[in-house]
């Protein structure tokens, strides 16, 4: 098993189950969890393979649709949670983390340009939750409140500048991640929040 | 003509009807009718297609886009209609049990592992409704009280099922379908519905 | 650079303006905004060149990014803006036929036949503003009350019916795009609308 694909399979279980939970908050029924899990979870790598023209790793992979499925089944066990705010945020950083870096990776891997590695790492990350948003009919928190592609930005970025550098694909991979997490948490911590647009009138 | 063709028209031709209804009650103009027509009679097959590697039916076959403009056309000149929810609800399992068919066929046609000719039957099968409700802004049927894609999914896994069997495509592919419309007949009929998420608290 | 080129990044430009505007006004942060953009701008030639089996231009090419940058950029900086309603609405008709042209002229480019040549205009001219609107949470446009995809419908027909009369491929592109921009004009100027659908009862 290659790094990447322990990556993506990470990403997805992460994903999936920050998104059965947000699924189940919103009162879909066990149908509409399992599917906005899969969304959730497998979108954004989806996104990045048939850029990159390859088949998605859903219909490739059966760990995939195995780790959604595992995903599912906890979330639907573990029905009282309490601070499921905290470990959710947590989840959701990791998700973040892993993804982007899985992204850059696998665009690095077939010699993508640096600012494609840029943009197909963030569009891994970010893609589900803001799927999973849509789907659930709530106000994206990718485009409102939150520093979750900032953060993957960051990361995608540290990644490319490492890669410049010579640095190893899998220690630049990791730090990428690293990268990720940390932003995300000292952004939280600190109620860091990218401004809003001040209109003159209004 | 094969089956499988037969099979991609007959789902976009229901699909289309169904969501130029869905969009018609929803006030939409007739641009917008004919474009959540569109999206919901083309994209399942279409996600399909592109995860197989292959172009899409709309942009290879013209006689897609003419079942679609068929079924705007009917939409538009029937305008007063009775009992309208019961054929709505029959076209569209009618669709589903089509579209399932012609997923796990096209799958199965092009070698895909079992449990990918299970997901692309259902997303070719499910995907065209949650697109024409995110269009419509309604609340997706899909995610919250419909047993959609459970029938879906038994359909699915009878083909495979069938298939390990050694029985022919054919036979399989037209009892895959039967097993959709009678999953869903079954559910509406007897009001069966998956469970949603009980929480302790609220 | 060729025609097709220039007229790509024109329209990811100018649809990334009209996005961050919509983002901007809708209340977005500046990470929301920027994603608004990308997916305003960009989406509609993702889509035609997944369809068309070709590496979206969002990774291949870089001037695409430094265009949404720009356009965002601009956004941000100017702050107060008197009239926007109608410089937008330009710059959307803009945005508009050039997409369409570049749609229509890269389909002919790749020998689609002419259905799918015009259904592809219209793809790359409607899909960036429907997306946004689904990502802004406002209704779309597309859907309810303009000639959004009537305009670029009249102008991917114009196209084929001159392509089929031998009419060189640069004059073709260039005449679609005009009657785009007429077509919308002209509707915008005497207030004419699609008919939405009447019914009996309600």
């Amino acid at each position: 098993m290659t790094l990447l694909h322990i990556l993506d399979l990470l990403s997805v279980f992460v994903f999936a189950l920050v998104g059965a939970r947000v699924a189940a908050d919103r009162r879909l029924d066990y149908g509409g969890i399992a599917l906005v899990a899969i969304a959730a979870s497998v979108s954004g790598g989806t996104l990045r393979n048939l850029f990159l023209g390859l088949k998605p790793i859903l219909i490739t992979d059966p760990w995939v649709i195995g780790s959604v499925i595992a995903a599912v089944a906890i979330t639907l066990s573990v029905r009282r949670v309490t601070k499921i705010g905290k470990t959710l945020l947590i989840m959701d950083t990791l998700g973040l983390a892993i993804a982007t870096a899985s992204g850059v990776q696998l665009a690095h891997n077939l010699n993508s340009p640096w600012y494609a590695t840029i943009i197909l790492g963030v569009i891994t990350a970010v893609t589900g939750g803001l799927l999973r948003d849509v789907l659930c009919q709530v106000e994206p928190v990718l485009l409102h409140r939150e520093t979750i592609g900032t953060s993957s930005l960051f990361g995608a970025i540290a990644f490319v500048i490492l890669i410049e550098f010579n640095v190893d694909v899998t220690i630049a991979t990791i730090s990428g991640g690293v990268v990720v997490a940390l932003v995300r948490m000292l952004s939280i911590q600190f109620d860091l929040n990218l401004p809003k647009f001040q209109q003159g009138e209004k």
